[in-house]
């Protein structure tokens, strides 16, 4: 049968990126507790093509994705590599997002349950491979306009704070996940107890937090931490007095990225 | 041209409905304060279809919608109609959801800004039309419990009240919404200037409510209300200490639907 | 502590449901296969609240949640009854929603790949447990009239078999997945070498099929199914030659279910 | 009242930028035939904000939200400079998503109906105003490969083509619509009697096009076009015979933008 993908292209176009998206994968993932933890991705893979080939050759996207252990810089630049090589490519991309469960314990009745987070990988290979890891963190704002201005109360909501970041060495999920943690007023837990959610209660009473802070407090530990080169902090309010949201995004210069 | 749709079917099946999903369509809505209000509905169009036919014709749903006007029960029983006729049914099926804006005033400031409510109206025709409207409300829930146990603050966050009702007469939009919003500790706001907020917090932390109790408040008075036969409330709150929300759902029996 | 969801409740109205919605949760499946297969559900839980009391207890259901083994008809019936016993409920309500896998191999090739089916369980427990399964299969739907009445060619498209049964004894998705694909024109593989586009191609091209073709072909092997005692199917096709979807819908009328 | 945002800050953190998002919002658009069209737009809003201050003033963003006149480079830039000056801020961003209506006619029997199209307009100020807009069309894509190799047939499918632009003159939405529809296999119609579906089916069949063709064939009337400074084409073909997406994205380079 004729490879039509293979025929010559005379448009004179390159392809920035050509591949699949939307394809659902199981994973596994390094577990900082638990050694290792399954869950499930939704996946896409590019590569580039040259300006004089018509079309890459969508099936074996697939096939290399069948070679992926488990998740880590390492196999995941296996898959990249085996991507330019199948497809005769100068550069290869893929991105896995995935739910990632973490263990907390309620605060002062220590019960312990899961916390998910939406976690995106995302890694490119041309030369040198570069990977960005990005959490979606819940965490809890109290506003501090309000609490300032009221005789009692002040309003407060869920909030999602995104840490994505390039690193110059190895940084666990659970670790970035921490790190924001700490921009909110208080932390999320999948189940607390009574005496947990008076505790929960009055420590965002007491820090109260504008999207603004939450940004400022997380991106503070970033620029800090020796492992981060560079990162992108964003986080977005659930208001609860308006059907909108707040959000403030801060982003370390590429040019100051640490080597 | 053969019309393959009206073969002959004799597999014996009847089917409940056929026809078309996920079409967008612009729409004109009573508006109670400014005559009309344009908005864009997303559109379900359905028949069904006996047992002994093999396909309805996908492209007369498309025809019978352009014939809609300003949407009101009269003229979505005229798309039913019309239905029924080209496509030789014994019933129809039509579903919109759609924004709606509500101008909201400031409690304090009286400043004016706009509210979106998403709704559905959901019209089937046999013999009568009978027609669900259902509005979904941003309100804000402040908790019983969290006040009751904390030195100070007290958790909340945004609610979602959704009423669906089926009506004996008339009913604006605008009515279901006022109702929907005595069932949060206070209303939602687009635009609150300092006063306000002042306000909206003390007004909350006054008036704590779990969502069984948003979702009995606004029940009580979809129960005494004379031009709604039947009604299900079901509020969903963003938990602002947990990712994950909680809901309360109460339904009249149909049984029980006042004539 | 003052327990204020255990207050009396003096407004006279039943809640039917009270609970969490939108949690999600690593969960282990059954493999006919494999034996067992980890994904991710997002899970709702809740019970009923008699019209006396003020609240129900949102911490329990994600503590009883904490129990639950490997998904089976057993395992959630255990979390049903652990619902009634913790909150003192006449009913509860447990849903899951997650994506499994299937192997598969392509036609010609043989080649095996892995193809994601959303699934939903919904169990509910009065006096006795009633579980319903879902599955939505992607398809491939080729138009019958399309081809009738052109001279070559004929469009198609990526279709959702969804069906929805209750059973009287044990039915593996898989078994339900197989059932869906028969509605289809060809099924839907997600690796495919040159032969097997070949084979899929011509294979749909001589089996074409409407949504309603395809809703019919399922619902007659449900029909002769000798442990469905209860189903709905619905096809859903995103039509490559508009921006709506077409649809088709059966439901076994629930007086005609088998015992 | 204390006026907590503007609190001096020392954390030495400037913010990218602030402000809110998931808005929804009447809008009026310039329409091509019809002079103005109305859409509900999504609309999200931000400012910079400088290291030494705490936070933004929310409240002023919808404020300056409600003089928006009928949508143009003009309103759009008025809302820019009132946010720049209301926040005293030296960067303004204002983003708007919203669907848009085309009028087609039906190849053959000529009947007209709505298409919709989904657009954004990004538009941000410091000095000068920046604006890029972008329509996802819906096209359609018949693969080359599957009609060489076989008997008879070929897979196809709806495609969503989306071209981003900057320009440096005015350009309506229908003629970046009419550029997109030129890299389907055909265009997509929202409705098509008998006839129209033979010439689609037909016109397809003879106009086979990989992702990566539709693509390019885009991209070599965007790079001609002597109002487009810089685009981005990206085509996403809802594969009928997998379960994932094919696509290629083609990218001026921002150096070789037009002046």
């Amino acid at each position: 049968m004729r490879d039509v993908q293979g025929d010559a292209d005379y448009r004179k176009i390159p392809i920035k990126q050509v591949g699949i998206r939307e394809l659902r994968w199981p994973v596994l993932l390094k577990d900082k507790t638990r050694g290792v933890q399954p869950s499930v991705a939704k996946v896409s893979m590019a590569v580039d093509l040259p300006h004089n080939i018509r079309g890459t050759h969508m099936s074996r996207f697939v096939e290399s994705l069948q070679t992926l252990e488990a998740i880590s810089p390492e196999s995941l630049e296996r898959v990249l590599d085996a991507l330019k090589e199948r497809l005769e490519a100068q550069k290869a991309f893929l991105t896995l997002q995935f739910p990632y469960f973490i263990a907390k314990e309620a605060p002062v009745s220590g019960q312990r349950s899961l916390l998910d987070i939406e976690c995106v990988y995302r890694a490119q290979k041309a030369d040198a491979m570069r990977l960005r890891m990005e959490v979606a963190v819940p965490i809890h704002t109290l506003c501090p306009c309000s609490k300032e201005i009221s005789a009692y109360g002040a309003h407060n909501q869920r909030a999602t704070a995104k840490v994505e970041v390039e690193t110059n060495g190895f940084v666990w999920i659970e670790e970035l996940v921490q790190l924001a943690e700490t921009g909110g007023s208080t932390a999320i837990y999948p189940l607390l107890k009574r005496p947990d959610e008076k505790w929960v209660t009055e420590k965002a009473f007491e820090n109260p937090r504008f999207v603004e802070d939450a940004a400022r407090e997380i991106a503070i530990r970033l620029e800090s931490h020796p492992r981060i080169a560079w990162y992108r902090v964003s986080v977005d309010s659930i208001e609860s007095i308006h059907n909108h949201n707040a959000f403030a995004c801060i982003e370390k210069d590429w040019e100051d990225a640490k080597p």
